[in-house]
């Protein structure tokens, strides 16, 4: 199937990298000031890829609209404005870090798209120049 | 073959998202305001990959300058300030979403790179935030 | 008063640069491809920029989101997804250059901000590279 | 004197729009989900703008990466990674909308220029469609 | 007159910051790694903003498309590609910072632009977070 | 291993696209005026991506700030601001195209990660336009 659609959508959120079954000293000398006890924060761009066949009635692999639908129900709407390692309880026990975001968020949409599309890669932005990707092997 | 070389090009258009072989009411159902009667526009970017060898004299894997050239003839001069529906002959009976002219700007180049340079990957950007990709399977 | 804050709202649209009192061999030679009968689009970029006092009990000069709220409900519903020649009426009888639609989005917004907040300059992207500002004087 | 400078540099912070002498409930209301008790982020661009006359010598209005260092060092290492409303000792009292924020990093650069180097405007964004500037009036 | 239009375009080049006058040593303490004798390069992007009354006949006011070419004719053609030390004759003597190209950059435009358009500004992008502007005082 | 991270780290540098085996009549027709005698430039960016398993302990499939440090040691500080043709050791000998330079950043990264974390693909962006990728096979 070599057609594939990306959207971008948006979401500002502050996290702090720890592990709390590490000391403090740890995580200090871990994450440097990624570990700040009172966190900061990023405007994170949140960019998922689906592919599948296209509807040739439609025109569409999927509705954007729709996807980015689904993205701001089953996402969005629970990480903006939030900070991420105490408000979301299905990022509970996760380190907040790129790769792990990527993980969640991946794991947040997958079986939730409609029948014939397949998520196949997601990408979570902490800056322009810092980005992880998950992705269906 | 391990190197490809990717370029970006513009182009600003009118399309408006409608199956003739459907109802009105379909269509509006269907696309929404991407469904208004007299269209609506973006600024289009194309991405296009090749790969291949890269030629030790040159140190290119194709001119990219070239590669451009041939953007420009084959698709840009025929859709740059054009209404997608109804001015493009080989766009005919095509719905213009991202997905189709991905698709139909893949086939309009495949066939046309120097030899040896393999069309891997076409990507339409409608905006920042809405692609589609078409690419050798 | 030297505080000002700025938004950035975007819309799809088309159009087509064409004055109807004129010939048509004039509109074909003053705006080339532009002049194309169907019209062409873009992703339009709004950016408004208002002066005010800064509440001190808020720390706002105007609500960012009301500000783009605004905007929303005076041109953005309205242009969006539109083409601009023909759908607008507020737009009847204005050749939709970015120069006129910046003074024709600025008339529509002034008088409708929060008292003491002034709204000092529009500007319409029709490109990243192509820009027209209207600003009081 | 018709010549200005302007740099660009980076935080990353994390910050809660609220007003400890109002109560929770005019919090809530005024500032909305900006208002999250643990806060939310966002990756900062400070723009900061100098004019002044050139040195036929030198070449230079200011040295930019001096202009750099100085932000780096009144600013920056004091902000990054931090949350804005408790531990950023300039900062207490101050509500961190951008507009106050603006303001506060004006006056932490102002006199500090080399001499004869004036700073003529601060602006803040918070994202790419937000975005607040103070200035010399 | 409250309009005005504000057109962007680029050019590669090289340059090296060196005042022929003064010695390699102050060359090398004033300007560091920019003093490199074979020079370093930017992707430049040259932002001119001219302003004036708007024909209501054309609802313009200047072809964007004249303006690029008057920018390309006067600028572009001359310094792309070059190395703007020793390449470019109306530079010679100029020292090539942003600030004195922002300047000559100026010059060669006002007065070839068309009656009634008057140029405001003239900014020279050396790279996303530095720039200079030269403006009509 | 279906998790990836990249970065992109710049630097600024001149270059020249010529073969010295070639005569300057080969070169000039080649090249065009990319083969101009005395170089031109860009603002480079350079673009990594590395594999590997996440660490539950840290989160990290790599500190991006050790993957940058590596960069910057076996790359940036070496090409920042450099005539890539004459004075760079390792580039002697290359044809400083996208593609000859990806490759040749490929293989002073690779070998040079932490254990299990694997190169994966390099970019270099010379415009925003243009861009060449070298990656494992």
């Amino acid at each position: 199937m070599p057609t594939t659609v990306t959207v971008r959508v948006n979401f500002e959120a502050a996290h702090r990298l720890h592990n709390p079954d590490q000391s403090a000293e740890w995580n200090r000398e871990t994450y440097g000031k990624c570990n700040n006890p009172h966190g900061h924060g990023h405007n994170y761009v949140l960019e998922v890829t689906v592919e599948g066949p296209v509807d040739p009635t439609i025109g569409y692999l999927i509705d954007m609209k729709i996807l980015k639908d689904i993205l701001r129900y089953r996402i969005i709407d629970e990480v903006d404005h939030r900070f991420l390692n105490i408000e979301v309880p299905w990022l509970e026990g996760v380190i907040p870090s790129a790769e792990n975001l990527a993980r969640a968020f991946f794991d947040r949409v997958a079986g939730r798209l409609p029948e014939g599309v397949v998520l196949s890669r997601v990408t979570v932005h902490e800056t322009e120049r810092n980005s992880a990707s998950y992705w269906a092997g």
